[in-house]
């Protein structure tokens, strides 16, 4: 079973390293690692070229393979790493298995309370908003609920760990976890 | 065609007539409209099962459509919602034509320089880099690759817009502009 590891790493200033740790651990489970720079960018003109060559190899890859494990640790701000969602959306689209992880414990109620300094007040009909009026999700969710319902729709869960802040997008006991998980469930 | 309007306006307080507005312009342009809320969330006894029956109904939703049009204006910090991102996502994975707007002009790689005071510098190999390490996509494409990549990819576009900090996820004006370019290409 090939697995696409889907996650923010790609940005990191190390990580030719931490994808390759992850391709190793993705083996060791019994699983054929499917990530994100496996295939070489052609050379293109221009910048947006450029980005459309990287989408349409990673788009190559998701096709190939059979499940994904994604990192939803919050990237610049109260979220997951939206490309990151598009492609969980997009292999649960494909009927695949879905797994994610994120380095972060407290829940996307939390963050966005966080975020106001708390100032997050029930309307009228209950429901709790920000001082900036934008509804909050308060569903015992990681983050916007079609990420943790597509995950869950797939018989896949979502892994939760505080880390060290400065091992946010390296540690991988999280996603060795889903892996364990994974295996538990698909190859035993 | 049936259309699936994906956006954060889900969230607003006045979101039934925003969504509406919606709807009905989406009709006018001779499409039928789907629209997260167009199906009754049952009741359920956990936070977690209302957000799981949303999802559900949401994808049912998606099934039942023939294409996308996302709204990508910057939601809680420099990116798309991600609930968004993974419509989109979704939607690309069926081989959905796929549109989308933002009523913010600047593109990705100005809002994360924006997000840093513009302190984004070239590593070792000329990719740029913010203070955090993290690599800034630099490819003129209004969010990650995966997006613009995947709407290019089946034939859609991205429409963009300044408008009034008050009317940003109310003003209509470059969702009607998806709707003119996706009834020129499809209904005429």
């Amino acid at each position: 079973m090939k697995i696409y590891l889907a996650g923010p790493e790609v940005f990191l200033s190390n990580a030719r390293e931490v994808l390759d740790r992850k391709i190793d651990l993705t083996r060791r489970y019994g699983f054929v690692p499917v990530s994100p720079g496996d295939l070489e960018v052609p050379a293109t003109d221009a910048k947006r070229a450029k980005g459309l060559a990287i989408s349409s190899i990673n788009e190559r890859l998701m096709m190939s393979a059979d499940m994904i494990i994604a990192n939803l640790t919050p990237f610049r701000g109260v979220a997951a790493d939206v490309g990151t969602a598009f492609e969980l959306g997009f292999m649960c689209a494909r009927g695949c298995p879905a797994y994610a992880f994120s380095n972060v414990l407290g829940d996307h109620y939390a963050r966005v309370s966080c975020l106001h300094d708390g100032r997050i007040e029930p309307d009228a009909h209950g429901r709790p908003r920000g001082p900036d009026g934008l509804a909050v999700e308060d569903f015992d969710m990681v983050d916007n609920l079609m990420l943790d319902g597509g995950i869950e729709a797939r018989g896949g869960m979502v892994i939760t760990r505080e880390v060290a802040p400065a091992e946010l997008y390296t540690d991988h006991q999280a996603f060795e976890e889903c892996l364990r998980q994974a295996a538990a469930k698909f190859l035993l």
